[in-house]
């Protein structure tokens, strides 16, 4: 009879005693993301530090049938790090080596504990950046996990665009590596493509190629302030599809200005704003800027500025980034709950009217921003999760917004991701059949379900 | 017992007779591509034209267990399209419908069976086009299937890029949606990015949606002549990573240019060249244009040439991209055999060196050639498959060639594919791990092994 818990056997595998942690504070912190989705603890947080600690961790794992979920920052939004049946939080802050780095080919290779801007700082001198940006300074790990995008996907695109090849520990703790360095390869089934945005729940990274971009010569930001979201919407739509060079593209709504300035100190109109980049060698931004500029005034612009100091750019870009924190702030004690569809570019006017129709007919206090450049859009609000009839109305708005990117032929997330909260929706998106084929998938790689369980695709349940 | 064929009992499920085709002249047609892979006869050629009529046929060939083959224009250059069970091979040619043209979200929704030619003479007038560009006239589903890329693939990517959505027909005749109109999404697992490269061999494609690109507005060609393989390939590696937005940068040895001045009645000097273009905005394109040229007169380049007519410009391409067909007509009864290699930019100038070096140490009159600003390269020889001792000397160089690009970390199909001949290469580019986890996959989607046999991946085998 076994009298000893699974932690203290598990304890025993790491001459460090110091890396397998039950602390209260140290459960609490892995047990909640940033969001509405109610915390579950870990049993048990680990530290690992290298791959074969990892490996250590997945056998132990895969023999006693625990649980275990990846653990970056903790900045994903639909509950992707919540261990919702126990088991292990598996920490990958330590696990932060920058291990090759090939400026000749653009690449580099990191362990999933490096953050993104750990990594531009490293590459700051090197004339070379990561580009994918989505606010938070997020692990690069947990930006693979979901698939995550942010404000350069429109020119850049997303992380599965940048990820070239991974190294993996499956659920019984087989090491497995995809993709190469290579540009490209044509070498059988994209298993790569497949790990990128599957949250946890086919395996876990230790080690991820990345592609690299040259800075740009020449960055103009620019902020065109609008009377109003159609014509804002508008002239994103007519930016988008024009053919220029857009560096970012990026839609504010009054309220979001609002809470920026409150939480910033900044003075910025509090109107419906585009944020806008141009990037690239300097002929032709002086030329996108101008044509830029003609659209957003055809479209009714009332202001625009430019910003081509790099500080100045800099601040612009700090205040949309921190639009998230600004909103969190401004509501304290209740709890962040964002949407995050994306439609095509066609639809994208239509979709952010009755996105804010439909806010506005619930009486929900809720903002719109979004990365609009990809048709992809946020409606944030702050909620008490204790309020069932607050949040009925929250979920209401959520489903209507889902529902009408979706007849669009649109996601129910553009870069968030599935987590927790956007499962129900996966059946309306993909269709039965798609589901079923996920489902498959997660079964061959995880027949035990011990990766992530209860993430992405779950088998047929009633809340399903 | 039975005694009515199965082929008479598919005719039978087709109003229209004439649909399934048993004539001689029509199989052998189907039993064979460009390239020395010994050909096999399908049992019935289906001359499909809706979704509906390929999943008759799959459930069809699921109910009798009947391998099917999809075949488009049967350029693919590994076997791919050879059914080597027999069975039925899948003409999509008569499938070949534009279904929807979204031109504000630079988007197109067609049927597989739509050449490239034929979608870009369909766009012509809309000031898009779709970039990918293998040099065959081949068909979306096959591009798709094969992952392929080609000579603009440097800027704008490969098929895995184009590709947004797919409708495609599973093994058992269940049809199934990956996808969909939104520029990016994290909504589950990537299904579209495991299809897109899988050569038929996880389940047959009835729709594909692409995106699409706008015309550049400015468009410059050049050919740079160079003393020697060493000073092309160092000037084709320095071009890559200077930053210039490269159009195509396609790489000729001087063996190239004589075949291809033979079959076109072209005066290119016969010496290593560089095929170069540059398009986008009239400001960019200038600056780009002068500094390519001193990065190659500084490699010491002996002539460089610009043609900015488009007349002038599409005789260089054509040139370029009827080198394939060039080196056959030198060399009538024989066969075409390719390497495919693609490695990191930094290695290019030594494998390049490596290959030419191999190929002469081994007799052998082979040319190379390549889209080198993504490090994919060919060696392309003539070859008598019945020659048993020649064809072992074509192994040999096809297998130190891989072998090199694998030890750079590149892979042994760039755009190509795996089909037939690159098989064996799989476990040495991947693993063991990650070929184990490819035939799960295929277990997954084809317990039956009926879609397109033998392909990609097998079940383990005393060759593989």
């Amino acid at each position: 009879m076994q009298t000893v818990p699974w932690w203290s056997e598990l304890t025993e595998l790491f001459p460090d005693k110091a890396r397998v942690v039950r602390t209260e504070s140290v459960l609490d912190a892995h047990g909640r993301d940033f969001t509405y989705h109610l915390p579950h603890l870990p049993d048990a947080v680990v530290f690992v530090r290298s791959r074969d600690e990892v490996v250590t961790v997945m056998q132990f794992a895969h023999r006693h049938q625990i649980p275990v979920v990846p653990f970056g920052v903790g900045s994903s939004l639909e509950g992707h790090v919540i261990p919702v049946q126990g088991g292990i939080s598996l920490d990958f802050t330590q696990m932060n080596r920058i291990v090759e780095f090939r400026p000749d080919d653009f690449l580099v290779r990191v362990e999933p504990g490096v953050t993104r801007e750990q990594l531009n700082e490293y590459l700051r001198h090197e004339g070379l950046f990561f580009p994918v940006d989505p606010g938070a300074n997020a692990t690069i790990g947990g930006m693979t996990a979901t698939n995550a995008s942010g404000t350069n996907a429109v020119r850049y695109g997303v992380m599965r665009d940048q990820v070239k090849g991974l190294e993996v520990v499956l659920a019984d703790g087989t090491v497995l590596h995809t993709g190469g360095l290579a540009v490209k390869s044509s070498a059988g089934y994209n298993l790569t493509g497949l790990f990128v945005g599957s949250e946890g729940t086919l395996g876990v990274f230790t080690e991820i190629t990345l592609r690299l971009q040259a800075i740009p010569e020449q960055v103009v930001a620019a902020r065109a302030v609008f009377p109003d979201l159609d014509t804002v919407s508008k002239a994103a739509a007519e930016l988008t599809s024009s053919g220029l060079s857009l560096g970012r593209i990026e839609l504010v709504d009054a309220g979001t200005v609002h809470v920026v300035n409150a939480y910033k100190g900044t003075h910025y109109d509090e109107a419906p704003t585009l944020f806008l980049e141009f990037s690239g060698a300097e002929p032709g931004v002086a030329r996108d800027v101008e044509m830029a500029q003609e659209i957003c005034e055809g479209a009714g612009c009332t202001a625009i500025v430019f910003e081509r100091d790099k500080a100045a750019r800099e601040k612009l870009w700090e205040a949309r980034h921190h639009a998230s924190l600004a909103m969190m702030a401004s509501a304290p004690g209740k709890k962040h709950m964002v949407t995050d569809v994306c439609v095509p570019i066609s639809a994208l006017p239509g979709a952010l009217h009755h996105a804010r129709e439909t806010i506005d007919a619930y009486g929900l206090d809720g903002m719109i921003l979004g990365h609009v450049g990809d048709g992809n859009y946020h409606a944030g609000f702050m909620v008490d999760p204790a309020d069932e009839a607050d949040m009925a109305r929250f979920r209401a708005v959520n489903e209507a917004i889902v529902e009408y990117a979706l007849s669009r032929g649109g996601t129910c997330t553009g870069e968030h991701g599935v987590g927790l909260g956007k499962r129900k929706y996966l059946a309306r998106e993909h269709g039965e059949e798609a589901l079923a084929v996920m489902r498959g998938i997660k079964r061959l790689f995880d027949p035990q379900g011990i990766l992530n369980p209860e993430k992405v695709v779950v088998e047929k349940r009633a809340d399903d």
